[in-house]
């Protein structure tokens, strides 16, 4: 174990850090307000302001605030130098999204393919095909890439190696390393996480209750995974497996799981799951957005076994819900993935269930709510992922790209 | 939220932590060993070992050790100045252990009551009493105190009062200010934290495989509990409850659980339900302690009986930490109080359940260990939490007490 040690750099990178983060939350606002919001000196302020602009990371506006005194000028995040690129590989297909450094999108693609069947090597191919259309898609923006990152719905080691994918039917595959590879640049920033992770980051830096220190996204298009945010940061454990709460046995005689046994909150509460309950399992459709599309159109016409199955499964969930909340004490329970289009109908039983059952939410006030994001969440946590280094106040090289 | 920022303060506290850390994992050692280690340049080392040494909180030894060049002064943690004072109200009684800075065992005292029927007010000034006789002990023997904290079965707020304590039948009481108050210290530095999160946070700090990052302590003298260390820090959630896992339903036709349902973990694998097994749950003995070691010597005797229910009993608990596994992904799960002296019996059936169950157990390689601190694991983690402002390298007041 190394210990972690302090030089006078990193006392510029946090300084600069809790910058970056009063100019999110609280743009536009004037030097003063930031250095009242930060605890932070004027003098340094104004010097890590300074650096901010010569990066193009902030930039003042032309408004001013007239408090007692001369008229203060105002800042706002910059978003015209520098941006993220985040991507998921999932069973509906490959997107790729990417947001300036001020949180502005830029570009959101949805590819289908290359399919379950597909080798890692095909999906690497196209996955960095398209990852490279999005890097000069967004330098023809006028912006670097400050990073890459890609969520899986795996098992990831800290390598960047997926360990295992069960819906994908990967197994021990280098990601990272193939996709630096097939982009032919070393020195490229490029990462590679969990999809339920990512999910919890989206909600974390850019969803509706951003900031929530202690949150859960939950989601199960195929198997079920929870991502987890603790004290602020990334639940991740030991090896970089937290948060499968798949297996959780709700019912020891339910139906059978692709695990070999019986009754486990994927088999029972999944996507596929609602589906099979429905007898709707073996459709020609396969993407789970759609698939979702069809449920939430067979709810909205009120269709009675539809609703009766979303309320049964919203049960199953709070009762997944309720160990989760007993064991992490979160503030906040998102539902995310097809979840969140089915949460006027699910979150019923799962509020109700949580009142019955968790020991903690009652004490605890856990609110459970539906993600603005849906299917997009891993996509934009990967982005979030991507500008970790700048938000923790690293700062990256000036610009290469001319201001446009 | 307020963003954190840093000062130079901040950085001579980091690095300070840093040196400290190193002296306790390494010492005795030199100053080039501790730069080495750390990172940190010899000068600011020279200084920081300095300040130590001022303080008592480290010493230069005789030993010197002899590379190239002149010899090496080596330097060892010094306890002789400060201490800290661990408590625990549980349902065996009252605990006190006082450790010095060096991690040296000053005290550990029990007395019995006064017991579950008891109100809070009665126990609060027993605990008083017994804090001031470890107070007074520890000036005695030459050094300052420098915090006092108090676990409890507890869910505790982050003010530390007790929410909720089933088994003391305690509802929102706030020990920590009542306790103060009974003290008539109000400066001193009084703390209340979860039973569980000590006993977690004593192996993370002077368990056999202390600095583990991410580690589980499982106990269940009376509920069952868990305390959780992610990532080299106390996971606690969003209101300081994190870690309940008793309520998990291992099986839904089980024995009546005290919170109304059936088939808890805590109503099939605690201490009482193992002793309503072997229908020994109405004998006279209420100290878990004792009624464990009469279970010890059964199983010792080779009881068919006890045996089977251990065996029994770890399947079940190994179900429970199948979902800790994979919700967490620990690198070790310690199996504390009871568990810890049943632990031969209970570990084969827990790791059969692991390899069979969990997702990330195997993928992750989770080990089980059995704690050697048996029920005092709390008092010494209520230490440990005590030391914390040490640890994280902010330096007392220059000793008050005479060099003995």
């Amino acid at each position: 174990m190394t210990p972690h040690t302090a030089d006078h750099t990193d006392v510029r990178a946090t300084n600069l850090a809790a910058v970056l983060g009063h100019l999110r939350a609280d743009a536009p606002c004037s030097r003063a307000a930031i250095a009242t919001g930060t605890g932070l000196n004027k003098a340094t302020v104004t010097s890590i302001v300074a650096d901010l602009i010569t990066r193009r990371l902030a930039r003042e506006t032309e408004q001013t605030q007239n408090h007692v005194g001369r008229p203060a000028t105002l800042l706002v995040l910059d978003g015209s130098a520098y941006a993220a690129i985040g991507m998921e590989v999932g069973l509906r297909g490959l997107t790729a999204i990417a947001y300036d450094s001020a949180g502005g999108q830029l570009l959101r693609w949805h590819r289908s393919g290359p399919g379950v069947g597909a080798t890692p090597a095909k999906t690497i191919a196209a996955l960095a095909a398209l990852a490279r259309r999005a890097i000069s898609a967004v330098h023809a923006s006028g912006r670097d890439v400050l990073g890459l990152t890609v969520g899986v719905p795996a098992l990831v080691d800290r390598d960047g190696t997926v360990v295992l994918a069960a819906g994908l039917g990967w197994r021990d595959v280098p990601l990272r390393q193939d996709l630096v590879t097939a982009l032919g640049r070393p020195a490229f920033p490029v990462m590679v996480d969990n999809d339920a992770n990512l999910g919890a980051l989206a909600e974390h830096r850019y969803g509706a209750f951003a900031g929530t220190a202690d949150l859960i996204q939950l989601s199960g298009d195929t198997g079920v995974g929870a991502g987890v945010i603790s004290d602020g940061r990334p639940l991740r454990g030991g090896h970089g497996y937290a948060g499968e709460i798949g297996h959780l046995r709700i019912q020891p005689d339910g139906p059978l799981c692709g695990c070999g046994r019986r009754g486990c909150l994927e088999a029972m509460a999944s996507l596929p799951a609602i589906l099979a309950r429905l007898d709707q399992a073996d459709g020609p459709e396969t993407d789970p957005q759609l698939r979702t599309d069809q449920l939430v159109r067979r709810a909205e016409d009120g269709d009675t076994a539809t609703l009766k199955t979303l309320t049964e499964v919203g049960g199953l969930l709070g009762q997944g819900i309720s160990v989760l909340v007993d064991l992490l004490d979160p503030e906040l329970v998102v539902l995310g993935g097809s979840y969140a289009a089915l949460g006027r109908w699910l979150a019923p039983a799962i509020e109700q269930e949580l009142t019955d059952g968790a020991l903690v939410a009652v004490n605890g006030r856990c609110q459970v709510v539906v993600s603005a994001f849906g299917h997009d969440a891993p996509s934009i946590g990967a982005v979030a992922r991507s500008l970790d280094r700048l938000d923790s106040g690293h700062l990256p090289a000036p610009p290469v790209h001319p201001q446009p």
